[in-house]
């Protein structure tokens, strides 16, 4: 009868968990602060508050729930249950999360994902996934993540660290990168990436709306308002995700690539530059039949395919 | 009583044919011409005279054979055993290989392969790979190709295109690769690519005891003369397969990455450029304990993989 999962995204400034059944859908969500400042005992009693508010909403008793996915962000030892660096939650490095947790959830199965993984998870589930069996998703936010699902299962790597697509090199003499490899798509086409790039086409003497301080939706907002370097700026980093998207096509020859993040916002002015380069770039073999597609679960990927994970496992 | 399969290395030159153990261990091999001008049913006739040669050749009987593999390069249906495109033998475009030779082979199970994918699967099972499960090769001869194992299998995708390494981007708006992309890393540090790189630095002046027409080993050998031109053009190409390779690691987060082919007769000289750039980009835990190394099989490996893909299916 355990007919649910608590799905728990967990963030540096907020912890979202959700109550999902078994088709994906979300029955109750609760959203409550991380507070990453006071230490990782607090973090844990965070996520254990969001898994206990959200239960009360949905009107579920505990024995209802198969399990808790926890989708965490950074590198992770996910056998073991430990968080080794996050750079968003530094409190929680070398965290055995999992342990912790268990503790207080006593008798309750949890399980660790990465947070990317457990978005790309969530959408081949019950998002815009749900009838392919092979996708890549990118995460585009302050950073790019990525997650991977290979015949329905999430590819993790020797050692739980595959999928860092935010980290394939597009100019390999290119701009340092926040992780210190030069030339990563992340350092061209993430969100700040893209209001640096906006920022000096400003400072070189480019027209624009914009000026001083702005962020990424600030650039489509622009954009859809005429801005032309606003426009192109945008068109740039759709097309560089084109060419990583075409290097996932060749990499995995999957049936589907899909972005998620905030960025996605800016809707076709992104999406239709990155769907072009594919097709300019990528095999005949390797385009047929694939789907580049933004995802549909939006920000709520993480928090679905985290309870997925705990379904499934 | 099958405790064998042969293998078949189908190159637009040469087939080789070899009798393989369950061990990986060649018993027999032969080479005979392709003869891919003289047609398809010229070709099919070759490697079934290749077959017939190695057994006579291992005095063994076809009873003793578990099953053929043939590795194949260009683009496959697998499922089908047909070749869709392959730019070295044309003359197979379209071409229902398997059910070719399993006309001329009656009773013998044959099973078809990419033939990057059969190296792959060969350095995992018999070489260099022996003791992983996971492992990411790149062939380094005209082209570049690939072959990924992901816990002790060929990744195929969804149309069996996967793994086409040779076909990922190290510079987005860099030089025209072979199959119409731009920057791809098979434009940069093929054979040929190399090839051109060190024309080009003699054309525009750069000092070398080479000159006139010549080839990628010409190159490793003036380098190990001392010639600082043909070093450094050399090291260029190292520099650029180690980008690659932390792409790989990543991506992928594998215990080995193997480098195969041709031009791997350069040995160190291609090695530690490979190394120490893998070591400056790519992250600490995609880093650990993954070995980047050169194969064992050398020539033998398609063919010894394609063998161990017959006795596994």
């Amino acid at each position: 009868m355990s007919e649910y999962a608590i799905g728990v995204d967990l963030g540096g400034t907020n912890i979202k968990g959700g109550v999902v059944d078994v088709n994906g859908k979300v029955i109750a969500s609760e959203s409550v602060k991380t507070n990453v400042e006071k230490g990782c005992e607090e973090v844990v009693h965070r996520i254990v508050q969001a898994c206990e508010q959200v239960i009360r909403k949905s009107k579920l008793d505990w024995s209802a729930i198969r399990g808790v996915g926890i989708g965490s962000p950074g590198t992770l030892n996910l056998r073991k249950g430990i968080v080794l660096f996050s750079p968003n939650l530094p409190c929680m490095n070398g965290v055995p999360l999992l342990d912790l947790v268990r503790a207080r959830l006593t008798g309750v199965r949890c399980i660790l994902e990465n947070d990317a993984n457990a978005a790309a998870y969530g959408e081949k589930w019950a998002g815009v996934g749900r009838k392919v069996q092979n996708l890549v998703l990118f995460t585009l936010g302050t950073g790019i993540g990525g997650g991977v699902i290979i015949d329905g299962e999430v590819l993790h790597g020797f050692n739980d660290v595959a999928a860092e697509l935010g980290h394939q090199v597009v100019y390999a003499d290119g701009r340092l990168c926040g992780c210190g490899n030069h030339g990563c798509i992340e350092a061209y086409a993430s969100a700040p990436a893209t209001v640096r790039r906006m920022k000096e086409a400003i400072a070189a003497g480019k027209k624009s709306i914009l000026s001083g301080d702005f962020e990424a939706a600030d650039i489509s907002r622009a954009a859809k308002q005429g801005d032309q370097t606003a426009r192109e700026i945008m068109e740039e980093t759709g097309r560089l995700l084109g060419v990583v998207a075409t290097n996932m096509l060749h990499i995995f020859n999957p049936e589907m690539v899909v972005f998620d993040g905030g960025m996605t916002a800016a809707g076709d002015l992104l999406l239709t530059p990155i769907r072009d380069e594919v097709k300019k770039r990528a095999f005949k073999a390797s385009q047929e039949g694939v789907q580049i597609v933004f995802g549909e679960l939006g920000a709520n990927a993480g928090m679905i395919g985290a309870a997925g994970c705990a379904l499934q496992a």
